[in-house]
């Protein structure tokens, strides 16, 4: 194997993935994307009618269909397995595609539940999707790097969350496409290539959670796990029309997912569902919380799932422009259409005037590029592989070509982003003297991306990143808890004229207006 | 100011601390170390009989006596202060004495009470003594750095615990001495000079917080605030008789905390109550918990005080020897005289095999050590002052002494940690297998030294800080929650012939038995 060229070792794990869909659901053409820039009919139509009402159910009522026996565990993954196989086809959003290893172990449940009438747990029979970070047991985790294609995991490579889902009864049939390391709002790689996102396959599905994001909007499984450590769970939810968590780290367990940033803990990498609906993702972080992950791993804070007396009368801070990249009109439009909806319902909604968000930004690319991509290139290097625009824009397209910084700078930025987040926190606080009820707002509402969306090169990637995720990534940074909300569908609108413009990546998402 | 000498300006600031006592309870003459190696009695008869009973209350009895109108505030406040003093004349405790700003504040508060007929706190009237790195309005914070008499900090320096007792009512009467920097277990430095215990003035109090270590023991306040990121809290509470706690890190609020490792973010400091009892550690931590402190600082987890139900029959590990340093006799006894009682009542005890805490202080040190001390020696180049000894062994005694890592390495450290809690949380867990209800152990009983005491000088410090903290920067490194006990005081025990030692440090520890 490792006397093959990268490309040949790519080539190879494409074909392996395809080969492992039946036949039966290979499809014998895929409509161009001038054919079908929107394919989430047709990828229902696919499927045969018990198939998708299967994989079009809620949650709950999937739940209970195979807790009480009136389906069984093998229909359903069978049904999201199909539905996957084919989302994949159209989107290129799979990793692993796992039917054999999910089968049998839709069998085992459905035998246990058969021989003493109960479930193993919460998600007895539910397939879950994993972003391909996770170690699963059979299976290769290459985070979208030729050189970790290096033999599948074993059982005791899985950690966090994988041994709670698969506890609480879940199946897994397929790992989701990643961008190489992670670390870019895009999903393609030199192993499966580009995703692209379903309701316009010109466009993206954004990053890096990105094959996630495709699958579930197509239905390929109920509820998926990514990562998020800049807006890799929001990006993608916000451009696929799904809901996605990021807790504060420390709160659901990280363990058990490969990364090439490890010890960079600063801005930590966190695990969050994504679904379409906020129930999914309460009731999937909930689960994860009820296994007491603490106990195994003293890194995750011995917290509960807490509820909370959420008062009558909420106070909202909105931020329509944060001085780094203007948001599209449609963007801003979602967000004034969502404050006026608040408003009307009684809640009380002002305007946050946050402390420099082009700072968090310039704290989070210089805490993600202190080794200058140390690893990633070195992973690059050991099979050739030349590493995607998107992330050598951030890192470097090759080792030495960012300067690996000193432990006196990383202390320094590491202060830089505890006293950004004391200011920000202040900043908050003092909402308290802005409104009316003199509480400080409760929650903060923004933009999750800047752009509605964008097309693979359609600017250059350090200016894309910034562009789109100036309003994620200073949430890792300030550690605060954040969820991504399909608020509304974009809407055509006149584009508005614009003479200056607070930077080249600002000028670059204006002219992307339509 | 600045045209000083450092010794100059240390020696102004020791005259000034002095001459902030009043002449009255100044002492004509300070008993050599010969003549008094322990104060504890002398210090007691320098008080008048209302002075000493008042400050050998218990802290509940003290509380009560000031929220009734029993006692003043401001007799509260004279008496401690009169003792600390005392103590400070003795020991060399202190670091700043703050009477004038204690008894204008123990008026105010005494007022209030009459005015309203309510206290303004739990701690209403209750003098606190705190380690000088917090930042107190109208004192100096000079960490034993003779660069930081920078003059005092304002009310707007105050962050974190600080502000959170004021609030409670407490009145900070003084702050107590700190090796420079705090890195070291000792407490010596160039601006005040050598703290002593005061069990026996030949020897050290340990550190860092040996300042507050020896106050306390000699009763000059009936609790103090220390931080701890190695033993700095356990080590002197364990030399000096009392009950220390170390929380995790985010826990409480870290703020408000000058420290010249500003950014070492792998092992945080954290702050720790210290006290003559289990109680009080326990009301200060509740209390500092009660008032929120995530509200104001999102770095510290939202986590209220919570009650456990601790089963009736409990499961302790023990370690006697971690395979770095054999403690001395009289540790070893005391824990082995514990480990009996728990048993006796009816609990159980396992011998631990713990992962290695040779690699544990190698994270340790390697961690602390990323910058080769840059602050540090900044900090003492400003002045011309030379470093303390102590420290200069871990960190160099000057710039360049040291070398400084780089990201990559400060990252691998990270992720070594973090291996290493996995491993230990692993270990602990596997504890299930050995005990006899089949629950891991709750707790892990180990000694906090592994020398009974010792003098400054009594071997090499980087080999004192190994050899005597050896049990202590584990918990650091991670991260759990650790309490120092005084469980015992140690006994004369015949020295138990050794030919074969684990190391230098094991055999300078084994020479010291006398």
């Amino acid at each position: 194997m490792t006397d093959m060229t990268w490309n040949a070792r790519a080539e190879a794990k494409r074909s392996s993935v395809l080969e492992s869909i039946p036949k039966a659901w290979r499809l014998d053409s895929i409509p161009s994307v001038d054919e079908l820039p929107n394919d989430l009919k047709f990828v229902a139509e696919q499927l045969g009618p018990d198939e998708r009402e299967i994989t079009e159910m809620e949650l709950p009522a999937l739940i209970s269909a195979v807790a009480s026996g009136r389906l069984s565990a093998r229909r359903v993954t069978e049904a999201y397995a199909h539905r996957a196989a084919v989302a994949h086809q159209l989107t290129n959003c799979l990793s692993e595609f796992m039917l054999q290893s999910a089968l049998k172990e839709a069998d085992r449940l459905d035998q246990h539940l058969a021989k003493t009438g109960k479930t193993v747990g919460p998600l007895h029979g539910i397939p879950v999707s994993l972003k391909d970070q996770f170690f699963v047991d059979g299976y290769e985790t290459s985070v979208g790097f030729i050189a970790w294609l290096d033999g599948p995991a074993s059982r005791e490579d899985e950690a966090g969350i994988v041994p709670i889902l698969r506890a609480a009864g879940a199946v897994f049939h397929v790992k989701t496409n990643v961008p190489t390391s992670t670390m870019c709002v895009e999903t393609v790689n030199n192993v499966m290539g580009k995703t692209v996102n379903p309701y316009n396959r010109a466009y993206s599905p954004g990053g890096s959670s990105g094959g996630e994001g495709a699958l579930l909007a197509q239905r390929g499984a109920p509820i998926g796990v990514g990562t998020d450590i800049g807006g890799s769970v929001r990006v993608p939810c916000s451009l696929t029309g799904l809901w996605g968590l990021k807790c504060s780290p420390h709160r659901l367990p990280p363990a058990g997912a490969r990364t090439p940033i490890e010890g960079q803990i600063s801005i930590p990498s966190v695990i969050g569902p994504m679904a379409d609906s906020l129930d999914s993702l309460e009731f999937l972080t909930k689960l994860t919380l009820n296994a007491r992950p603490w106990e195994v791993d003293s890194e995750v804070v011995e917290m509960p799932w807490r509820p909370y007396d959420v008062p009558e009368k909420l106070v909202f801070g909105i931020v329509l422009d944060d001085g780094v990249v203007l948001p599209q009109p449609p963007v801003r439009v979602a967000i004034e259409k969502l404050a006026d909806k608040l408003r009307d319902a009684g809640h009380e909604v002002i305007t946050f005037e946050p402390p420099s968000h082009a700072q968090a930004l310039n704290i989070w690319l210089s805490t993600m590029t202190q080794t200058g991509g140390n690893k990633i290139h070195a992973l690059c290097e050991e099979t050739g592989e030349p590493l995607i625009q998107e992330v050598a824009e951030i890192m470097g397209a090759s080792a030495g070509d960012r300067e690996v910084m000193s432990a006196e700078e990383v202390w320094e930025m590491a202060a830089e982003r505890i006293a950004y987040t004391a200011e920000y926190d202040k900043a908050w606080n003092a909402t308290a003297e802005a409104t009316q009820c003199r509480r400080p707002m409760d929650a903060l509402l923004m933009p999750t991306t800047a752009a509605v969306g964008w097309k693979r090169g359609d600017f250059n990637y350090l200016g894309m990143f910034l562009a789109n995720t100036g309003y994620t990534p200073v949430g890792n940074v300030l550690q605060y808890t954040g969820i991504s909300m399909p608020v509304a569908k974009a809407e055509p609108i006149p584009k508005e004229h614009r003479d200056e413009f607070y930077n080249d990546m600002d000028e670059a998402i204006y002219n992307l207006c339509m």
